[in-house]
C-alpha cells in the first residue's frame, strides 16, 4: 500500500450564502485547494466529491461531481460522487486516500460541498430526515409531520444528553463550556460562519431547541465547500515541501450489527491499530460537534477520557485552544457551521493547517504532529449510520 | 496493487416489480450473491453501494446502502453510497475492486440496486432528468417541461442514431437488428424482464419513440438489483474454486475536456493498455445498450471495427450468441431491463456467468476466456457524463 500525503488544501467561508450555488462554492475550494499546490490541472488524475442532499435539495442527483467541476479546468479525470450524509465530505476523502494508496491514481482531487440555505428555511431541516431510513421516520426520537424550525437529529442529541446527564451527572453548564469554547476558537477563523465569542450565560439563555440543548449549544445551517488534493508519497517532493501524511483513513457503517460498540468506537480502535498511534499521540483533533454533546461522547469514544468522564476533561480545560489536546481550534461544527457534506474535509483542512503551523491566530500551542478528525453521518438503529477516523501527521 | 478476483455474483430479475421496495430488491441480491460463494456473512469487511435515483424517486438519500443493507446480516462494515447515473453500478464496482486492490480490505460486496416503477408512470422520465446538468436542462436537445412518456436521453440517443444514418449510410434496418439479436438473447435469459424474441418486422412497426428510435429499440424503465463479492487473489482459494479475475476497471467522466475523443474511447484505450489486452482478445461483451445506437456506437468506442462500420459489425452477424464475438448474451439493456443503477454490476454478473461457462441456454459458444462490460452514465457537454470498462478473464 503506497503512502499517502496531503498536499493541498482550500475551503470556502462557511456561512448562509444565499446568493452562491453549489457550483460556485464547490468551485472556489477546488480552486484555492489546487491553488495551494500550484500544481498543473492536467496533473489531477480523478476527483472525489462528496455531498449530502442536492438530489434532493435541488433536483440535481446523479452526476454531481461533473457538474460541480464542469469549468475548474480538470482535463481527463475520473469523477467518483459518494455520499454518507454529514460524513459525505470524509467518505470522499476516504475513497480519494484508497485510490492513490492503490496506485490506480498518483494525484487526486477531494472536494466536499453543500448547499443548504434557501429561501424556505425548512427545505434543509426536511432534507436531513433522508439521514434516516426514511419508510422508518415516523419511529424516530421526535419525528414530527412538519418539522419546523430544526433538524430531527437536535431531538437524537438531546436524548443523547439527558442520558449522559442522568446517568454521569453531568450539568448544562459543563456541556455549555463546549460551546463557550468552540464560539472562543470560531471568533480567530475566518472560514467560520460565526465568529463571535459567547459567554457561558448568554449560551445558557439562548433559544432552547431539543430540551436541554439551546440554540448556541447547536451546528446551524450552513452553506460551504472544502477541498484537498493528495498524492503518492512518492511524487510528493514533486508538488509540496510540507506534505502531511495520512496515518490511517478508517470508515465504520451501522448495518444491525450485534456488536456493542458505537460505529465511532470501532472506527477509533481501527485507525490507533492502523497508525499504530494511541490517544497519547494527539496533538490536536477536530470532532464532530453537531451539538456539544456529540463533540463530549466523542471525547469519550475516541479514548481520550473514560466513558462517563467527558465532563471532566472539558472542566479541566486540557481541550480549549492554549489547552495540552486542543479539540476544535476551528469553532468546530458549532461555530465554523455544517454544510453537512463539507464538514469532514473542512476538519481535515484545519488539522492540516494545524500540523503545518498556519492556522494563525488559533494556531495550537502544542507544536502539533499528529492530529485526528471524526465525523459521523445519518443515524440508523439508534447509532450513527457512518463514522470516518482520519488520523494525519507531519 | 493486488490482483482482484469476483467470487460470487447475483441478481435479481429486472421487471416492474410494483410489489417489491429498493430494500427488498438490494437484499434479494445481496443475499444471492453472498450464497453464491457460501461465504460467512462475517467476513464481508465493506459494502460499495450504487443507487441513481433513490433520492429524487423515493426520498431516501444520504444513507442508501446502510438502509438497504440494514438486515442482510453483515456486521462489522464500511458502507461506501456511491451514485453516476446509469453508471453507478460500475462506480460501485470500480470502488470495490481499487479497495481490494489497495489492500485496505480483503473481501468486499458490491450491491447496485434501482426502484424506477411506481404507479405514475412519469416520475422515473423526470428523475433520469438528474442524470443531465439540471440548470442547463432547457438547452438539452428535446427537452420539453413536463416530459411525458419517455426520457429526455431517447432524444439525444437519436440524434446520435441520426446522425451515424446520414454520415455512413447507415439504415433503420439495420439499427434494428441489434434489438432482434438482443431480444433473441434476452428470450434465453430467466433474468430479463422481456423474454419474447421479436421480429425485425414488429421492431420496426413498434411504437415510435423519438425519430428514428422506436420503441423495440430502447430500454425499458424496470427495477432491479445485482450484487458481486469480490476478493484478493491471495485469499481467493479459501472461498472458490472458479474465481474471475478484475483484468481492469478504468472510469473516466466529462467535466469540460478538449479532448476529442469521446469518455468511451479513452476509457478504452486506458483499459486495453492496462489490462495488456486489446479488442482482438475479446471473446464476449456486454455493452450499454440504452438504444441500438448505444450498442452500434460503442463496437466503433471499443475499437471492435472502425468508425463509421458499426452497421457492416452488426450486418456480419459476429455480434449474434452464436458468432465470434457475442454482445449482450444477456439480452442487453433493451431485453434484460435498465434499472438504471443497477446495469453496470449486472453486465458484470453476465460475464461472470458466461467465463464460468454457467450461462445456460444463452452461453456463448467461443469458450470465452476474456469479457468486457461497457457501462455509460449521465449527459454533460454532449459527451457521456461517466463511462466505466470492465475487462474480467478466467
Amino acid at each position: 500500500m503506497n503512502d499517502v500525503c496531503i498536499i493541498g488544501v482550500g475551503m470556502t467561508r462557511f456561512g448562509k450564502h444565499l446568493d452562491k450555488s453549489l457550483k460556485e462554492l464547490g468551485k472556489e475550494a477546488a480552486l484555492n485547494a489546487i491553488e495551494d499546490v500550484n500544481i498543473d490541472h492536467s496533473q489531477i488524475e480523478a476527483a472525489f466529491v462528496g455531498n449530502a442532499m442536492a438530489g434532493i435539495l435541488s433536483g440535481q442527483e446523479c452526476i454531481r461531481g461533473q457538474v460541480i467541476l464542469n469549468d475548474v479546468g480538470l482535463s481527463d479525470v475520473n469523477v467518483i460522487n459518494t455520499e454518507n450524509a454529514c460524513a459525505s465530505g470524509s467518505s470522499a476523502f476516504h475513497l480519494a486516500w484508497t485510490a492513490v494508496a492503490s496506485g490506480v491514481y498518483d494525484v487526486v482531487l477531494v472536494l466536499a460541498a453543500e448547499k443548504m440555505v434557501y429561501q424556505d428555511k425548512n427545505k434543509a431541516f426536511k432534507a436531513l430526515e433522508s439521514g434516516t431510513d426514511v419508510e422508518q421516520l415516523k419511529n424516530f426520537p421526535g419525528y414530527c409531520e412538519n418539522s419546523k424550525g430544526k433538524s430531527i437529529f437536535m431531538d437524537y442529541y438531546a436524548d443523547e444528553a439527558n442520558k449522559h446527564m442522568n446517568q454521569y451527572g453531568t450539568s448544562i453548564e459543563t456541556l455549555a463550556k463546549i460551546a463557550e469554547k468552540n464560539s472562543y476558537n470560531g471568533s480567530f477563523n475566518p472560514y467560520a460562519q460565526y465568529q463571535e465569542a459567547h459567554s457561558l450565560e448568554s449560551i445558557l439563555q439562548s433559544r432552547m431547541i431539543s430540551d436541554p440543548l439551546r440554540l448556541l449549544m447547536c451546528s446551524p445551517v450552513s452553506d460551504g465547500a472544502a477541498a484537498a488534493v493528495l498524492c503518492n508519497k512518492k511524487v510528493a517532493s514533486k508538488f509540496s515541501t510540507k506534505p502531511i501524511y495520512v496515518a490511517s483513513s478508517v470508515g465504520v457503517s451501522e448495518v444491525g450489527s450485534t456488536n456493542d460498540k458505537s460505529t465511532v468506537e470501532r472506527a477509533a480502535i481501527k485507525s490507533y491499530e492502523k497508525a499504530g498511534l494511541g490517544p497519547d499521540d494527539l496533538d490536536v483533533l477536530e470532532v464532530h460537534d453537531a451539538t456539544v454533546i456529540g463533540e463530549l461522547l466523542a471525547y469519550e469514544q475516541l479514548g481520550l477520557c473514560q466513558k462517563g468522564q467527558g465532563g471532566e476533561l472539558i472542566e479541566s480545560g486540557k481541550t480549549k485552544l492554549d489547552g495540552d489536546l486542543p479539540v476544535n481550534p476551528s469553532g468546530g461544527l458549532i461555530s465554523r457551521g455544517h454544510p453537512v457534506g463539507a464538514t469532514g474535509v473542512a476538519q481535515i483542512v484545519e488539522i492540516v493547517w494545524q500540523l503545518r503551523g498556519a492556522a494563525g491566530k488559533r494556531q495550537v500551542s502544542t507544536d502539533p504532529k499528529v492530529g485526528l478528525t471524526e465525523n459521523v453521518g445519518g443515524f440508523i438503529n439508534n447509532d450513527n449510520a457512518a463514522a470516518f477516523i482520519h488520523l494525519l501527521k507531519k
